[in-house]
C-alpha cells in the first residue's frame, strides 16, 4: 500500500490533541507517556486520547487500545476500516493486534519502542514471545483431550447459525 | 517452566463457569463463543467470563481480555502475576500480550486457534503480522522526524520523574 503522509500542519493538528491529554493525565497521574488519535477517511478526528492504565485501574489501557475501543462506541460499529491511527509511540502488539482486528491498516508513530524501553516500558519481551524468538516468557498448554465443556461452544456455536 | 496440570474435575470447575456465560452470551446475541477463567495462585476462581464484543460493542472484548480487565478492577492492581488464565479457545495475540502486560505465565487452552479459523474466527493475519512473515496486512508508518510534540511526552515524563 502506498500513502501520503499528511503535511506537517495536518500531522501537528491530530498529534497535538493526543499530546495534550496525555501530558495532562501524566501530570495528574492518572496515564502513562503514550498518547493517540484515530482520524477517519475523511481526516477528521473521532476520538483523541491518552492512556488510561493507572485511571482506570486497566492494564490494557494504552493509547491506541483505548482509541479503538472509545472510537467503536462513538460511531457503533466493530469495524473501523479506513480509519487511521496517530500514536505517539510505537504500538505494543497488543496494540497492533486491536487495529488489526479493527480492520485499520494504517498507522502513523512518533517515537519508536525503542524510546519507550529507554523509558522504562519496554515491549520487547512480548514482541519476542509473538515473533517465536523467545516463547520461554509465557506457557501456553494444550488440553488436548477429555474438554468436552469447550467443544460444546463450537456444537452451539453452529447451531445457532445454522 | 514445569506446570502440574490440574486434575479432569479441577478443570470441569474451572472451564464451566466461563463455559455457561459464553453459552449465555451466545444465545443472547451478546457475545462470541469464547470464555475465559482466571485463577488465582490458591485456585480460587476470581473471574469467569465470555466474550463481550457484540454487548459493548468492543472489538477487543475478547474472553482473556475481559477476564483481565475484570480482574483488574476487582483486585485493584495491574499486576496478575501468579493467576492462571484457562480460556476455551487459544487466545488471539492481542490476549496473549495483555495477559504478558499483566504479568500472567501461563494459560491454558482447549480448543485451539484452527478450531477458532474453522468456525469464522480466524487470527491468523495477525500472527503472521506478529512473527513477521507477512507484515502486508499493516502499513506502520515512522514519522522520524520533527515530531517534537511527542519527544516532549518524554521530556515532561522524566522531569516529572527525576
Amino acid at each position: 500500500m502506498t500513502h501520503t503522509t499528511p503535511s506537517p500542519e495536518v500531522l501537528d493538528s491530530y498529534f497535538t490533541p493526543a499530546v495534550e491529554v496525555t501530558l495532562e493525565g501524566m501530570r495528574e497521574g492518572t496515564g502513562g507517556p503514550f498518547g493517540a488519535t484515530l482520524v477517519n477517511s475523511d481526516g477528521e478526528i473521532v476520538v483523541a486520547v491518552g492512556n488510561t492504565v493507572i485511571k482506570d485501574t486497566d492494564i490494557s489501557g494504552h493509547a491506541e487500545m483505548v482509541a479503538v475501543r472509545e472510537a467503536c462506541r462513538k460511531l457503533s460499529t466493530l469495524d473501523l476500516s479506513g480509519h487511521v491511527m496517530y500514536a505517539t509511540c510505537e504500538p505494543c502488539p497488543m496494540c497492533v493486534a486491536v487495529m488489526m482486528w479493527a480492520g485499520i491498516t494504517t498507522c502513523y508513530y512518533a517515537s519508536t519502542h525503542v524510546d519507550a524501553g529507554d523509558n522504562g516500558f519496554s515491549d520487547v519481551r512480548l514482541r519476542k514471545y509473538l515473533d517465536g524468538s523467545d516463547t520461554s516468557t509465557l506457557d501456553m498448554i494444550h488440553l488436548d483431550s477429555g474438554r468436552e465443556d469447550c467443544a460444546s461452544i463450537w456444537t452451539e456455536f453452529q447451531a445457532l447459525n445454522a
